[in-house]
């Protein structure tokens, strides 16, 4: 289910049939996806970050990692849904605005800074 | 950009073309979506709960809110990249999974506890 | 222990016993702090805003509120240790900083907006 | 200010000045909390993992981290306020909880896995 309008119309029928929409406000879903975020910062926390990636590579990491991705991703539906945002076009003019910000000249291997 | 796959693709050349895939290991990026999630939640974090679905609906924080969720959605797609994790699988799988685990009857109107 | 550097101490003395300062570097401990704003964030996600502190008065919610505030301190303690912050210090100067940039006349009853 | 009760005391007169009290309710408490955090977050989020202690430690960088620590931990003391949780005695028992838990012996060098 790669297309982000099946997953929120998934995901609407799936809140409907419990009616749990009544829990939905978006302060409630953000938090929803903080713990989600969590549970997938806790499978890596104590990972060396150079062996990271394989590491997550094998089971049973592999299939947990899938499962907290998963979850972060349905949660943010489900509040783009609520808050009447369309995430794909959003994330398609977010990208269109950091190729204008950060040009591949200026920013060749050099990460932008924060703070 | 409603795909999945089109949005990782967009990605993928986004950082390649900065040669940024260097500072993509999946701690950084997870606590790079930390970033955006806490951008998120400052934009809400003082609204009245039963209000902030309205007030999120009009601009300026309407414009806001819909970047904050894109830069949300780019890294976890970029991060299941890194991971070579299939997000739109994921998230099918673990809704079915969900749909199994809390039947419509049993939670009828009622949240599952955590803790 | 309500002293801070009481604090600092009894986690650094913990974490040598075991050998474990070789898995805090700062973006692991964050990596954790997160994993436990985020299991702190899962025990309120569904209350009601306006019930959540009374129903985080009783227990079992309040001994489980409790542990989740202490594990997010521990690891913002241990953080700040091996960052070498006097944490104390810098919340005490912050502090004055905002008593300055929100004047309670001009702030009152008024949440400074962010975004 | 490294006394917890001073601290939330300090909090409590800095909110009550501001009539800010209003806006204090546990999730929102959170959500800034998670704001906080994910600015902490953003600071680290490039820097390569072996050498973030070392770069923190310089300026201007080391000053944006002891305020970012600094606003993470005002919430958290802010918070344990609203729900009334001893935190310095919360951390104490967490502490002596996870020196049962993990014997400096079977735990020695080797991380307690999540998940």
């Amino acid at each position: 289910m790669r297309d982000l309008t099946a997953l929120r119309d998934a995901m609407r029928a799936f809140t409907d049939a419990r009616d749990w929409a009544r829990f939905h406000d978006p302060k409630s879903l953000i938090l929803a996806l903080v713990g989600e975020v969590g549970e997938l910062a806790e499978l890596f926390q104590w990972l060396p970050a150079e062996d990271a990636r394989e590491l997550a590579a094998t089971e049973p990491l592999r299939t947990r990692v899938g499962e907290e991705l998963a979850d972060v991703l349905l949660y943010l539906v489900r509040l783009a849904d609520v808050l009447d945002v369309d995430l794909g076009a959003a994330a398609a003019a977010k990208l269109l605005d950091a190729e204008d910000r950060f040009s591949s000249a200026e920013y060749q291997g050099r990460a932008p800074t924060k703070g």
